[in-house]
């Protein structure tokens, strides 16, 4: 049995590659999909595609489109969802996809820091699992094949 | 024909006083529901109902669970579904409610000031009208009945 | 047991009244629904609630968001579809709507002159009934209600 | 990671090889499947299985069942569509399908010359995203898979 | 709380009025729906809103399309099934319309003499309750609202 | 707005008429369903309607398909579920209609004794509020009613 | 792409191997599954795992649980139903698969000979497909791997 | 073909060890799945991953949580789940997984010694199957692929 597990959040440090080596090491049979983690590519790729917009918003309307068009494919084939939570940035599509997940019955593990907890409270409440480190989020996935 | 439309987003103004008195103004067949807006009774209705919990997070959990339960059984509710971002504050639960009705075939009119649209673009491409004033969302409801 | 009927398709002539006012003649307890049928309201909703767009495609897109919207809403409620097809224009929200009340289990209604059965071959396949007037439409909605 | 796309669309011209022969070059793990495209033995099909039929009408009644069957089949195994519209025909079909993949949430990439922008401005904002060359909507589809 | 009834089966006898019947005299808010019970007019209503057919099938297939139509918008209301078996007729019509209900999670009741135990063994093994009298199928109704 | 409540659960004490007074005092617009109250009518009521049985295994599963049918026609009509476990009994269908209630996304209401606790953690951590007493589920529901 | 492919109806002669054949000489990548065609092991299945039963009514029950089993887990698994009727026997069952995979989205084949048009014209009607031998109904599942 | 099965139920005694073993001599095409058998170690898991917790209700929580992650992941990938209730234990979780597998489409096999009839009616009644021995299970299943 294999399981495709989605990484959503943020893109700015490595907490994937360190959930991706955990399972490596692990022999884990975990495929790891994502988000466009190349920050710049992502910002551009509406008009990569597309040409030039007349303005930033329209730039900005053009990426997310395909940013949201590689979502929703990749979770589509997720068995799981990884949300990770930073202390920057808005974050409001990582709580999209979270709630997706959720509302789509795949089953979604938090990580947040610990400060994060009052305004994550009702995310929290709905995930299957609210821990602080991918290294948690990756135990609880190697537990499940476990015997 | 009636429609119910849940009011998402932040307690902390009267934004949705301002719908409601419009929709009463249009004559319009509109049954509001939403989040309770009373801060404080929002934050201690953990306590309230399960008694004093033993530390803040879990006072948290509790007032979160109660408040889920709420958001849940009206959406479920809800034909519509608007959902404003203000200017303060992570609102990460206001995203999760927009990606739910989303998720569940409910369209969703998103309000948001125009120097949001960059953390909030992935969320506006998916919603099906994004607009500025809480009038304006009204209005779009209003066309609806227009004949 | 009243049953809400949408009436997708073209809104250049008076189709919806012949429909409605056999309906009333027999007194069937429907309920009428349908998209904004003045033209030009309804290619000019977009710029009325969001305002002067920059080119005649943005104009476009906001006022083909805001007719969806009343699509979504209204087909959500329906209990069955009819779908007419004229001579004239591309049509292609009519379609739209037509396979969207399939897919969603509603029964489809195809109102098409004969001339266009070719070209509508596959989405009359699809549909519960096909038929050449709006009134053998009504005659079939009515014929629900006889005991 | 393999995904299947189904190429819905006019079928008179070549352009699913393009996107065939780019995506090859570029070695991404998708399987396309789609309509007959040999116009005349999608006509004839009816009569091919069933024998003779009575008149043109049921003639064609026969063989859009059987490229419905096979539309079904195929786009109930598919994870993301492709609809092309071009200048000629009335494509209604290429509009059932188009609908018939957002409504059972399968992304959708609309592919339309600009100047069939107002017609298709319904189908369009329902799209993940629309564009005017199958080469970008291929390389959309590529973006899914980098890292 | 009223519930709205589906009674699937045979035609040729006042199987329905009785227990319609038993339901006034029980003062239950029930509503009961179901096909056209005028046996003549059900096989002549395709030719009546569609005009002459070439021939006895394709006026079957008319007449099936509408009373089809007939039957999906009635069961959508349905919160239960009522499906009668009889020792005549082939009434796959009848299992088809219970295997519906069944399959959406509508309960299923089916009445059948003891006679036809057998070939109804499948069907039996999937619903709510089988008996043998439509007065048994209205005491179960009944019990419902017991308190 | 109206809400249906489904109380799930022991028969064996009055539990249900607590949270309807209260309900009634409160004025809430809730609509209380549930099983049949009366055990021993609820343990005959399969001979009542189909005849004696054989042995009490068969009066058993004609009493348990008649209960079911119960249940089902009436959980599909709620929009919230409670269900409350006592210190005795095994209380299996009590446990079956929570996790249906949640399974079908209407959210779930757990009443249990403290003492309960470890054999209920599972199912507790579905729910979507979990307490110890009739009155604190009506509060959490009266909540939902606040301005 | 793959495709299994449920062959409903009846086993008392050799259809579904006339299928099978010439599935393999076309070289078509299709899985077939069924119910059990022995007919006599299929009648006593039940009494062979559960043991001798009371009476010929609890023999067949126990029966019709388990090929009821093995139909829900491999009608799950189908991406196409086919469906024969033959001249003799109820069917009742095969109406209740075909009925079920049609409600469930999986396109369905209906094969029967010319004679039972009229029983079966409601069934037909649902169906994707209605042809009159198994070779024919092959046919058409060939023709969706055709390019 | 293959099938994944999920054996929810008691960790108390090696009965999923007789079924495996009886799947392998008999060469069957079945992938087992089920809870974490080493009941310790799922009783600490929680705090195994996430650190000591307060009180041994919390403890309880955070294992409870990550259990409902495995069980969930698990679920969603089986085709039929079988669950065992044993004399001992409460096993709310296991009526919980059971009545979640039903909900779902996925038949479910019941074993239960016959003491157990009578408190385990109405979930015996919903399954596809009740048995009393995990070879009867096995026989089951072993059923679907015999040709």
């Amino acid at each position: 049995m294999e399981l495709t597990v989605y990484l959503a959040g943020q893109i700015h440090d490595d907490w994937r590659e360190s959930i991706k080596e955990e399972a490596k090491k692990r022999n884990l049979p975990l495929t790891f999909v994502g988000p466009m983690e190349n920050h710049d590519r992502s910002d551009h790729i509406g008009e990569e595609i597309l040409g030039v917009q007349p303005n930033a918003i329209l730039k900005d309307e053009a990426a997310s489109k395909i940013n949201n068009l590689r979502t929703d494919v990749l979770m589509n084939k997720a068995d799981v969802v990884i949300a990770l939570f930073g202390e920057q940035y808005k974050q409001w599509n990582t709580a999209m996809d979270a709630s997706r997940a959720i509302t789509l019955g795949k089953p979604l593990l938090l990580i947040r820091p610990a400060a994060l907890h009052h305004p994550l409270k009702e995310l929290s409440n709905k995930a299957a699992l609210t821990c602080e480190t991918p290294t948690q989020a990756l135990q609880a996935l190697s537990y499940i094949f476990e015997s």
